[in-house]
């Protein structure tokens, strides 16, 4: 799993049906860093350092085994310091 | 899910009959950057910014469990500014 | 999927047999690229810009859900300038 | 599979379900390098190199087909030289 | 697939009980290069090149659906020249 910075939610009116109402969120691995898009499954908020999901576990982890995510938040880091 | 640039239609005459007739898009990380193939799942056009999705779920975000794709676009982004 | 060029084809003798008589192709993601190694599902020769899957839909691709591929060609690319 | 070293174990207080009460653990790649977070399914400690198992494996060496992980860690390596 | 080069066997006594008595090899894409850990499935001694076969493919080519393996070595190059 990847410990990456929640940014913001990103709107995306046209996509799949199979996404539902999940809410998508830009990820950072550090700030200022390459941006990704993650399924939120715990309900996180922009700010908030957070471990992320891929592989085949990021559907399983977004709630259904046909679930179409490749990187899922799957839980909020109690503290985190970048640089250390 | 990745954010992405979609830059052309790719044509391929020769290819595996389980891609059916499904639109192969060249698509980039950023401009000018480097280049992938992703099958198309909601109808987008050159210049748009999309969400393509990779790993096992770009099977089933593609339309079926066994369709070979390892890259989907699964929506749009309504606005996007690569540069903030 | 990725774009590749056939660079020849490579020879083992010493394999696993669920390989069967599939031929093992070398591939390069640019002239003088790093090499990898993929299964033809289409029919291509030397030279061909061609279209590869990975991840697990290299697997059916390849023509059966327990075939031990990560990277196959699904398609021969028309015509493709590397350049542009 | 990935040779890694144990810095320490992570605390996320809120996070899914699914992890049940398995210790995450953030591994290195090598020394002050790039941090990933893996499941313990071996029992380490804190400065152990260990082998850590990924893609759609990681989940089956985490106990269960459906356990959402994508690194965990599944032996921990007699002698390791990093230099070497 | 990957052009690995074996660099030995690797020694880890304490491992999860699904890797059985297979053994683990250390490779490497290059003489010098970074290293990873792979499960052998055609019987290759050091010094060797071999094909490496990762994501889900490598479970089943290590012998059974369940085999936590990402890496599987699955042949043996007949002849190659890393430099050409």
């Amino acid at each position: 799993m990847k410990i990456m910075r929640v940014e913001k939610t990103l709107v995306s009116t046209n996509r799949i049906e199979a996404f539902g109402h999940r809410p998508l969120l830009v990820v950072q691995e550090k700030v200022g860093g390459a941006r990704s898009v993650a399924v939120d499954a715990v309900g996180c908020v922009p700010g908030d350092w957070v471990i992320c999901v891929g592989s085949s576990a990021a559907r399983e982890a977004a709630g259904a085994k046909d679930f179409p995510s490749d990187l899922t938040i799957v839980g909020i880091i109690d503290h985190w310091n970048p640089e250390s």
